[in-house]
């Protein structure tokens, strides 16, 4: 029995775990969010299995690793053939619907071959990564790549934004003292209001658009994952929120100098990439995170719109919400900007999950300090649409039991995480070939091991050096955890599940030499 | 330039390395496929990447390993997506034809979901492992599962075999003294004729098919896949090929009572299967080798028969001829029967091939004792039809600058063999799971390692021990070269190809913040 019939599936991009008050932020209230973390379970450690947007998404989205899926980079295809989240939940009933980003690639080489015609029912699930799209906005809309029917231009053009495109111009640019207008892309423009109304920017809008997607469909259950672009570049935001915050209300740096001596050769070459030097400046840092921070105040008072339509509409009885971001953002924590790599500013995520069924009501308001992957989410959501454990491809597990305070043995004592940084330029300065730009991070209770291909591995020590300073990677006093940690990530990979299309009871049905005898297949017999 | 226009596959079915005159076997004369072996190139050194029939094919016809293309096992469907020689060959206008068995399941389950009627043209092509099946016969038809419509018995009963299965009475059964029916799959009647002429048996039969598609075909280039299902499982052959050969003429046993004493605990298991109890038994061995040894004998009379068809139509100047089989046979040896293990004799092949190009007049007769996979044909016949590289799916190595004596630089020195035994009691007596019941082989010049799940691996001084009698994988002294060889394993695991929608070209095109720049997204600027 079950009284989540629906799910609300919402995610927001670079979003760190810790620039929310339920996570401890101690400037930045974000009191809507926190409404979930209340009445849900709050999840302390809860880490990405790529942290790039589109690696972590199909992460996400078929439930299965990174290197399983073969999404390595955000211009990656989604190969045909892997199954998300729609080929799990349409089969049970359950319409799956995209309002916002996905940062898919759509496999048109793979469609060609097997026949699928792009703009056929199917061919548009493939392009849209299973989701049916009530609105497909990847939010990332400069001059020269913009779809000139791009919807959220023609709503702002409706309303009287007279440009080619509002969403530069407006959403993502300011007025300077002179009248004139400054992209959003430049941090320094930061401080400023954004061009815009604030209740046409992106967030409302696309918050009203979950809205209009939650009348549409009905009574019947749904999936909706409600995607936001922000708090992801470009850092600006419209008034009252530009100036909401200042540099005193930023958390301080996390980094030391020790990290700049003797840097591990890959970690060394994310500090020299441009967006990593300019983070590094404490002009930069205090010029954008508090429009950082008032990207995340805005969403906050975006889930408190959400939140009442939901109790009005009766949809908080029967709907499960979840609460999420793609990976991290470091913010000139460590001397970098944006993600890819594995400090907790990068890999870890928020994650909350409010369940409205009656059995999860011993958890409400509660923290869960499991370790928590982002490939959970796919069984967590099957299970909820009533279908059987697809474990011969689902790599993660439901979290339902957790929900429900449920007693789960063998629960899982590490995550891992992985990336492959053929995307930065980071390949280059290094003289990689793309099968080298690799690394795959275990992290236990105690430890975070990072195996690079080509270069030695990192090690940090998290209990004694939670905020990662001291790389241990080439010390020999810890050559033995090293081993430990790098002999796990190879039991974890000899166990990727490749083998999909037998499922245990397929499995057992053919097993055996009485099934080869009833068939008639009699091997060995004198 | 080339002139292999064509291409003819021929595979058979459980033919080891080493009963083949080419190969040394003293006593079994096969002169016409030792004639490939003087107009081409012979391989020493060929291993599959399974030894298991489907598993096997679908590395020979993915390119790909084992652990990558996700079908362990013979029931198990490849997935919808993997490419297939078909995939590779068409857009090159080359036909890609099925003439005999490929142990191919079709994934119904991912046709369904992309919307693929299995009747369509693109249907038929993922059924069928992506050959036009001219012929398609997988060459095991006890009367449980015979299909009624099967050809080889409409063939049969058009020349008056009058029963409801000849394929069973006739091709694979005998008659006793008594005139009674007895059947072929009872390893005791291998000594018998089967009750069929011999020219209407399944070698010759299959053969004439081929020679039937390629007069189909006319001028367009082709490969065509002919597979045929001998020497493998029921060991019976028609005269005069039943009695050609007796216990003297078989190799003796390649065994040790010291393999019995604490042998590893999956060996163990698969010791005490009823194929192995069986085959362990000299009055055994002495019925059933000689019968092989005639299957063996009449396919080289078929290749004869097809050389000389080749000849006489041209096609011997314009059609590459590749000779293989999907894996060993124990026969015996090791205390063992049928494949799944390791041993010289099961996960190594024959491999003969012939390039009537002029380029490879310089190899002709030539023996090549690099390492060799059976993953390697894919890139090969790719690089024939005059494809580029698809060195983002394709994980083996094109051989034809081996065949040309062109000078190559870092062939692999080591390969690899993989074996998921879910389908083998070993599974139930061992009490595993099946994700438990993987083993990955690497074979260097020197050793021989094996790595198990859940039991110690095994390890081969390949070099000292080429009979593979001592197992030193519990030997402390020889613990330096097994952490060597497992690192090994888990660097070639973490290259497996699992990114196949980016090609290098697709990564460079899109490499770089200048693209990013050049697109508007401009990450890191002050």
């Amino acid at each position: 029995m079950t009284k989540s019939k629906n799910i609300l599936f919402i995610m927001c991009d670079q979003l760190r775990w810790d620039y929310l008050s339920c996570y401890g932020h101690p400037h930045l209230h974000t009191p809507n969010i926190d409404r979930l973390a209340e009445q849900g379970v709050r999840f302390e450690r809860a880490y990405v299995q790529a942290p790039l947007c589109g690696p972590s998404r199909m992460c996400f989205y078929t439930g299965r690793y990174m290197f399983t899926h073969g999404s390595y980079w955000n211009p990656d295809p989604l190969k045909i053939g892997e199954m998300t989240l729609g080929d799990y939940l349409r089969p049970h009933g359950m319409r799956t619907v995209l309002v916002g980003k996905t940062h898919t690639a759509a496999d048109g080489e793979g469609m060609a071959r097997l026949g699928i015609d792009p703009n056929s029912d199917v061919g548009v699930l493939v392009s849209q990564c299973g989701f049916e799209p009530f609105e497909r906005d990847d939010g990332l809309h400069p001059d020269p790549i913009v779809n000139p029917n791009l919807r959220y231009n023609q709503y702002l053009r409706s309303l009287g934004y007279e440009n080619e495109n509002p969403w530069d111009r407006n959403a993502n640019g300011a007025l300077d003292e002179a009248g004139n207008f400054v992209s959003g892309w430049y941090m320094r423009n930061a401080v400023r209001a954004a061009n815009i109304a604030e209740e046409h920017s992106e967030t409302p809008y696309m918050t009203g658009r979950a809205i209009e997607c939650i009348n549409t469909l009905g009574n019947q259950p749904w999936c909706i994952h409600l995607s936001y672009i922000k708090p992801h570049w470009p850092y600006i935001v419209p008034a009252p929120y530009h100036d909401m915050y200042g540099p005193a209300d930023i958390l301080p740096p996390n980094r030391s100098e020790v990290e700049r001596r003797e840097p591990h050769p890959v970690y060394d070459a994310f500090m020299k990439l441009r967006f990593s030097q300019t983070f590094s400046r404490d002009e930069v840092r205090q010029a954008v995170i508090p429009a950082y921070m008032g990207l995340v105040k805005q969403i906050d008072d975006q889930i408190g719109r959400l939140m009442t339509f939901l109790e009005k509409s009766g949809r908080l009885e029967d709907t499960m919400i979840v609460f999420t971001s793609d990976h991290g953002d470091y913010l000139g924590d460590h001397w970098l900007g944006e993600k890819d790599l594995f400090h907790e500013e990068s890999a870890r995520i928020p994650l909350l999950i409010y369940d409205p069924s009656p059995e999860a009501d011993s958890t409400r308001g509660t923290v869960d300090k499991r370790f928590v992957e982002s490939i959970d989410l796919a069984p967590t959501f099957l299970e909820v649409a009533g279908g059987q454990p697809q474990a011969q491809r689902l790599e993660g597990r439901s979290l339902l039991p957790l929900l429900r305070g449920e007693k789960v043995s063998n629960w899982r004592d590490y995550v891992i995480s992985e990336s492959d940084y053929t995307g930065r330029d980071a390949m280059r300065s290094l003289g990689l070939s793309p099968a080298d730009c690799r690394a795959f991070m275990i992290r236990t209770a105690d430890w975070k091991y990072i195996l690079h291909e080509t270069f030695r591995p990192q090690l940090y020590d998290m209990k004694n050096d939670p905020q990662e300073f001291h790389d241990l990677g080439a010390d020999p006093a810890y050559q033995e955890i090293r081993n430990e940690l790098h002999e796990q990530i190879f039991t974890w990979l000899r166990r990727r599940k490749m083998r999909t299309t037998m499922s245990a009871a397929d499995i057992d049905n053919k097993l055996g030499p009485e099934v080869e005898d009833k068939e008639g297949i009699l091997i060995g017999y004198w």
